[in-house]
């Protein structure tokens, strides 16, 4: 194990989260909320003792092994945490750390579940520094050091691959670093155009901006109680739908837009898949409506169905109303999109369209083989085969899913909060998509969960957004010896 | 598709339907419960009718392709229960004839759910039938004709290992006719020896008989609306409880003791793995029941919890005490066990201990090779290497599984009956257990459901007791295909 390459880049981390609050220090200083003090002290901490680390480690050198790239991401996700939380609750915006660890964990893993029975009460600053979390942790905070930090270290692609979702990760272009660069811009591209749309549709810059983070995220974080539905306009309402779903899209095919390579997108079977799965459930949630008359006009069923879909499909959960109040059908259908989630190579979580897609067609598969044994069918992707390799990967991701899922319920269970709230709250936790159904419903929070409870759904919050492997190294012990 | 030889095999399974009503119609002489004249007409609707099949039938070739077994063995389940649904039906214990269907299927599958409010409201006879339906569905109703009609059919074999639970069917000496009847003779000795031993706690003859054709197929079909509680006793709680774990251990594993190959059981990882969660699911349900004060004495907090863990865990679903009211992580277990089950080729349901603990194995191997890519690790059960083949059936099943679960549950949801119910309940029905928790809970009954989801149910009970394929294969256009 390289731990002096592993500290060096957890320096790093350090550093970036204290730069990272850079613009929320503005927006104190803008408002004069008071918070400035509690971020320059945290920035004062992050700042030595990150560039402390950086400098007395960096003569070093640089290689890291796979599952030295996991343990690194796991590390830096919890260190950043651990960081972040620091502004709030030095400020006395949420006076309880580990309450604070909580949110700031649903912050960067983009989870958007809240501790907080009211965010307007919170000074400007932490408001929006829980929304630009959500921002960092979208595309990934490794991948932003990445980006910027000059090249020439070896095996930083294993940090890369830990850190972004879906069972594979592509480089876009042949160098990790340009890779970095490229996604980090187009990110950056659509979270401006974003806040444009939101500025043309008469938010507040600092509203727009928030947004803007929490949506590119597929967070959730809004500055607003009732989240998007405080602004009461269709036209933000469809503007932060879509642009959800434009977040939930593997990021190499707006790549392949900008590079003209257009075949790629055609050839796509998990943006297909994906749009067909948002389109019958807002047709089933606009059905299911209308049978139980919860709207008086078809375009209000429409349009929250359709929010409603988007939210949940790119696991950002941003509401306009409390569909926890919709009858069972719509919540089941809308459980089931935080279940699979959006596209790999996106901000969003779940298990990801594209594993969901290949169980499927590799469940056919089997039942194909039992009916005809003799029979030779091959599962496709993006109209290539996949390798059984690959495919074992997926089937197994799917069992520790489940298996994460039953065991998180199980220990979340002795608060006795009922099975509804329980089963679902870790599901959200574990989907990054935020609230679940019941006591933790839209408009509710956790802040009824005891301690240990918040650790446990702090920590299915980390291992939905890295993807099970790299929180399940650091407590293998062979993981952390030397081969 | 050899029609003729699949309607030949429905014939036989109609008149064994009508032969297995003569101890029940035997019951209703004794007891003059009125009910006679439903299950004579019964009877000879379906001996006419199968003995008929089974002359026009007989003369031809009797050979079975695989996909024909596990067709033919959806169709004799279906059949058989259409059948078992007429006494209670005609007699009109239970006016509605898709409820009569429902209880049934509750009874031939094992599942042990009930549409009725109260039971002892009904005939004695019909009481006795429905147990028996446990009995006869337990080991398996073509597992029975192949146990007592002549042999020389050809790939029989294949109806067979459709129809019995677990990954894979195993031949307990080479010849199939002489297999089913090993097995069933060992599985009448122990109903025999449970009867007795009832029989011994003062049960009367009728209660310890219905008991334990419902233990013996892991049923749970009372006589008593308070189920096993009513007889308030320790030792037949014990005795039942014991009896549960008994009948879902494999069965080849008594037959190994018969046979004196006392090494087979030792070397079994599926008993060791399927005592040790009986173990602890007991050790976290007797700690959570005395954390929350819920029983006065250790010893009924311990035999509480012992019985109910056996009963889900054997996927029986008998109860001694509502544990519908029993604390969220002793509620959660309960559930756990549900979705596990008991071992393969025993009478339990759910995904069977032998997978589950295959996929576990399976995980740790996955995660290995992420840590170290470059070693090879086997997955070994039974102290010999599962085949890649075998590892990919077991997966699927899981996914398939989860599948179907989450499927019932969102077509079951336009009920309306709450998250908990509905989940709870479709989960009660695959794996086969019976009741689940909420609305559903062991005191409840299904009679609030409306009659399409009662249908969706039904078939979800199907899908559990036959593994899923079976019933697949019914609407698979390609299944039906000559090759």
């Amino acid at each position: 194990m390289n731990y002096r390459f592993i500290l060096l880049i957890l320096g790093r981390i350090l550093v970036l989260a204290g730069v990272a609050m850079m613009p929320s220090l503005l927006v104190s200083f803008l408002y004069g909320d008071g918070a400035h003090l509690s971020f320059i002290l945290s920035m004062c901490v992050l700042l030595v003792s990150g560039i402390a680390m950086v400098l007395l480690l960096k003569k070093h050198k640089k290689i890291m092994q796979p599952r030295e790239g996991f343990i690194t991401v796991a590390l830096c996700w919890i260190a950043i945490s651990l960081a972040g939380a620091l502004p709030p609750y030095i400020s006395g915006a949420i006076p309880n750390y580990i309450d604070a660890l909580f949110e700031m964990i649903a912050g960067f893993t983009t989870t958007g579940a809240t501790i907080l029975p009211s965010v307007e009460a919170l000074p400007e600053s932490i408001i929006f520094w829980r929304a630009f979390s959500q921002w960092l942790g979208g595309m990934g905070v490794l991948m932003l050091t990445l980006a910027i930090l000059p090249a020439g270290e070896r095996g930083v692609y294993n940090l890369m691959r830990a850190e972004s979702t879906g069972p594979s990760s592509e480089r876009i272009v042949p160098r990790i670093r340009r890779s970095a660069t490229i996604l980090y811009s187009i990110y950056l591209a659509l979270t401006l155009l974003q806040t444009l749309m939101l500025l043309i549709g008469k938010m507040s810059l600092y509203d727009a901006l928030t947004h803007a983070f929490a949506t590119a995220g597929t967070g959730g974080f809004s500055s607003r109680d009732m989240s998007v539905g405080a602004f009461d306009s269709g036209y933000i309402e469809y503007t932060i739908g879509a642009f959800m779903l434009l977040f939930s899209i593997n990021f190499g095919l707006y790549y392949a837009v900008v590079a003209r390579r257009f075949s790629r997108i055609g050839k796509n079977t998990e943006i297909r898949a994906f749009l067909s799965i948002i389109a019958i459930a807002t047709v089933l949630i606009t059905a299911d409506l209308v049978r139980h008359g919860v709207y008086g006009s078809i375009e209000e069923t429409v349009r929250h169905s359709f929010f409603h879909t988007a939210s949940l499909g790119s696991s950002t959960a941003f509401f306009t109303v409390d569909y926890n109040l919709w009858p069972d059908l719509s919540r089941a259908v809308l459980m089931c999109l935080m279940f699979i989630g959006g596209c790999a190579g996106s901000t969003s979580s779940g298990i990801k369209v594209v594993r969901f897609v290949t169980l499927c067609k590799s469940a056919v598969r089997e039942v194909k083989r039992i009916i005809h044994p003799r029979s030779v069918s091959i599962v496709q992707m993006n109209g290539e085969p996949v390798q059984d390799k690959a495919l074992a990967g997926v089937l197994h991701y799917f069992a520790l899913y489940v298996f994460t899922l039953i065991a998180a319920t199980l220990l979340v269970s002795l608060d006795n909060m009922g099975a509804e709230a329980t089963f679902s709250g870790v599901l959200g936790m574990l989907s990054n998509a935020g609230p679940g159904i019941g006591l933790v419903g839209p408009t509710a929070n956790y802040a009824g969960f005891s301690v240990m409870s918040k650790l446990v759904l702090s920590m299915t919050m980390l291992i939905g957004r890295l993807e099970i492997y790299p929180m399940l190294m650091l407590i293998i012990p062979s993981a952390w010896k030397r081969v």
